[in-house]
């Protein structure tokens, strides 16, 4: 073994996917799982579908503190969640944070878009946005890592390469984003009632108002080199898992320069597959794995251009990114436990 | 009775609705129901569902011409019905046509996109373009009408008013549109199997290829006084019927002024329902209704504002527009048989 | 108008529906609506899908009772049903419980499966049990109906007829149930999440756990004239309404002949559609609608039958019953409202 | 590698999940993928999300012949599989048939429910039922694997242990059973419209008509040592995959006794979840995975006892089940390939 690890807010969709990709890891084990209200329960209480695979009991956050790990994921929501990680930080253990705690460079924008104040702001120049095949080699080095949002993932992941080569022919950006229900987590809300959201689209925080936005806009701005902004819709759609985003480039670029690009860029990467042109994916091609897929087309209007992205939000969109993240902290081989 | 009607292609989805519909509706009763492949066969062998409802026995499009009606549905698919419909009109009987055989002023434009020679071109300049709160007038003196698309009618009720007030205000429009599956009706196809659409969400036919791109930009040419493009981009989503769709306009008005002026259109109108700046509809509200619910918000990028728009697209997508427009053209209260 | 309704517990699916249907009603309107939690609220704050269909203001109960009307549906919770509804009824106003306050008749039997204390046991003598088709007369004196549960509804209908009519003949029975996710209700509980109960379905209850349980045992004893038991086995699958209940019979009638019987029992009855032998119903044939569907089939073995039955959980099962109900004690024609 | 395989029949449901399966494992690659349809394109077309886990091309069953394999898994449909299965089995090679050709070991009863003589009833006598917890010993030596049915393996699995050790114990069997839309196969078909399927639950083949029974009554009279039958009643749910197994034994033994049998029978094998005493799974407990879960619960009568069983149908219903029985026959550590 590698090393081992801990999951703090194991009880939430995110800990639960977490839990399941690391039993069949076979450089890392986990030592604890913590829960602020379930601590003193098996897992297998809270999800028992874990039988046999996971029977760790859950323990509390400050018990967890005292438990030898090399290094800890944070599923806590933000807020709540770097408070803890300082801890753990403070100790010299490295931490990939599922929260938005420190996805944002700037803390004010943080605490205007979280309308928290942040636990602990100075931690945040240390931290390296865990963009795998984007900051790699900063991800090997770190000590924490902000996992990226969901959106953000399946946004970024194909505009970044061609933003960084052709920053100056490429100007407004749209992006149409629908996700799974999943997307809103655990906790109960009247929006993942079956009754409310099966059967049913709808946009939610349209119009520069869901808090990815400006994480979107952080990393596009770092690409481009310039300040950019971005027109950002999310919709909720009746299926589990699955982010879909649908993006509208003005750019002079054809849909095979982008194309090109893209391809050329991550041709060795084992988990985004750039499809051909116009073969635009859905989201059942990247259920339950770590793969982001995404191709481009002609929009049939001059100077637009349209890409469409697939991630699996609950692995690529958070936990094996996360994972896919550690294993680059911890130097084991990138692909381990990830492999499907 | 004002008057006994028929219907066309009566085992596809939206002939089913339309019976449902007419059931219930007291002014129109069904003298026949045809169907090519299912001729001979009781209407309940087809669609269990109605029994008691309605019982009648399917008969061919040959022996439907036989039979006296002073209206006729067509729900039979694109370059077939429009060759029954002529022999309907021949016999001044009035005919809603819920195919896309008339959607099309120019029989060019229609030849190319439907890639099939129009059945009978001369009777195109007859017909009425049915989108009842728009073409109200014109509907009632129509004897031949094109029952809008599913897509071009969510798309259409809430531009046409902002379009014709205020058209030089209106640049480039993007729809991203949703629709549940019934939308790829009722015959069998890979995309319709329940295990490739479930949990999957994806594009087709973007970047200017789907057939309901030329319509709504004939409509949008008409109201604005002169030719606009739309970039279209439909999703096909893991729900049974609905429509979203999600419209980016460049335009120097405000949300609120979009809002002002489509209220102030519609204020009479019981089907469709301008809500509240920001209150974006979801498909659940208008499920199993004829309302069409819409509203604005601003996007967040200076220029540019998004339209929300509503509908069940078997009913205000086809089957109760169709209705409202027979309604219409039969001197019949507009409202009856469509309450709920 | 015949008169003016209230409705207790608005807020509920079973108020939704409620709201929907006499919004279509000709002879009766709504008064007012009633919600502990949300009183002060616009009914379409909780509802926005109510939009120029019902724009009314929730008051208290308190308020409520102030308020003149001649009937009063309760859609409140157990054991808090019954406390309103003393204060109508002693006020004279007739009332439709959609609770299980007043379905049982042993207020021991009530206690022990509730448990809780029956707020007004000296009230349980004067109820009706409401099921129409079964006890049309009494209802129409009756004050206080007990609204059926939605899963006895869907046993007790096939059965009835059989049972009175060949008690000797029908031994032990299973009926094995599926609901929808609505069947838990609108407030948030981990298995109506929608990540929980989508793709996944799973018994409850299961072993004479269900607190309708005692309820079919009470019907089908009266109906025998000796007390029978049940074994009901509830199961929870991925569809948002509709009630389908398999029906293992041991019984030396056949599968015919236990068709005869009720074919004949509710010939005359518009709500209830006995299917053809072998003509199994499917919870889609039934869906928002007051119908219930039902047929037998031979089960293959010796002394067995089988009936499907299938009804809408939140309007067979719930809220359209309780207004045909309503339209009984109240001289209605009993179908007003209720042909959909 | 410890050898090298063939798929008949690649582009079933069956036959992708396979795929999927083997591009993981460790032991086994895939020589060749046939289909008769599609045979020239590549697997990708079929299934677009295989792209860069599968690129092969799709041979026809001829040149599947000629290629050199150590074994062949057949995902053909009945009557045609065994045709094919001669071939391979002529030229010793070994094979998984996941087709029902060779799971009855009567022809005659094989010819009088699947109404078609059989291709080669002289090789019947040598296949081996592929249960691996049962049969394990035997299918180590088998040439031939005949892949149990979904329904049955769900059934079979919790009730053969109690038969065989208690088989004078139990009396009547009912079995109603709730099986995802995959179940119907991905050859179209209206009750596989996502349509008909979403938002329903309907029985089928109900009353000894579905031909999974004798399959089923053939197992459990081998357990018995003695003829016996079973009531099956399956249902169709609107899920994509998973079997749950509702099943009424008439017995004196109680509920505990049953599991303490099963969980003794089972305590060493990793793939059968035998939970406690009334914790009934659900079928997502074992989505996407080979494992089949079930429990024991009394069922309120006297003289009857309820389990409930969970399987994925495309895994342990079929391909990991089959991938399960083709490790045993390769001298492959058995886990392989299905550690999730």
């Amino acid at each position: 073994m590698a090393g081992s690890v801990g999951i703090l807010g194991a009880t939430s969709y995110t800990g639960r996917e977490l839990i399941r990709l690391i039993s069949l890891h076979r450089e890392i084990d986990i030592k604890f799982l913590s829960s602020v209200s379930h601590s003193g329960k098996g897992i297998t209480e809270v999800f028992p579908e874990l039988l046999t695979i996971c029977d760790m009991e859950l323990v509390s956050p400050e018990d967890a503190l005292k438990t030898r790990v090399s290094a800890v994921f944070s599923c806590l929501p933000h807020a709540v969640s770097a408070g803890y990680i300082k801890s753990f930080a403070d100790k010299g253990i490295k931490v990939v944070d599922l929260s938005a705690d420190f996805r944002l460079k700037d803390v004010e924008v943080y605490e205007k878009w979280y309308n928290k104040k942040h636990p602990c702001p100075e931690l945040i120049k240390e931290r390296v946005y865990g963009l795998p095949e984007i900051n790699r080699e900063r991800i090997a080095e770190a000590d924490i890592i902000a996992n990226p949002g969901c959106f953000p993932t399946g946004i970024l992941l194909p505009l970044i390469p061609v933003l960084r080569k052709k920053s100056g022919s490429v100007k407004n950006i749209i992006s149409d984003s629908k996700t799974g229900v999943s997307g809103a987590g655990r906790t109960l809300k009247q929006v993942s009632h079956y009754v409310e959201a099966n059967e049913s689209i709808s946009g939610y925080s349209i119009g520069r108002k869901h808090r990815h936005t400006p994480e979107i806009e952080q990393e596009i701005s770092i690409a481009c080199g310039d300040k950019r902004e971005i027109v950002f819709s999310p919709h909720l759609t009746p299926m589990e898992r699955g982010i879909l985003s649908t993006i509208y480039l003005e750019t002079d670029l054809s849909a095979q320069e982008c194309l090109d690009i893209t391809k050329e860029r991550y041709k060795q990467e084992p988990f985004i597959r750039v499809r051909d042109l116009n073969d635009l994916p859905s989201t059942s091609y990247v259920r339950h794995t770590n793969l982001c897929d995404f191709s481009f087309t002609e929009s049939g209007r001059q100077g637009m251009v349209i890409c469409v992205s697939a991630i699996d939000n609950l692995l690529r969109g958070a936990s094996s990114q996360a994972l896919q993240n550690m294993n680059i902290m911890m130097q084991i081989p990138e692909m381990e436990g990830l492999t499907l």
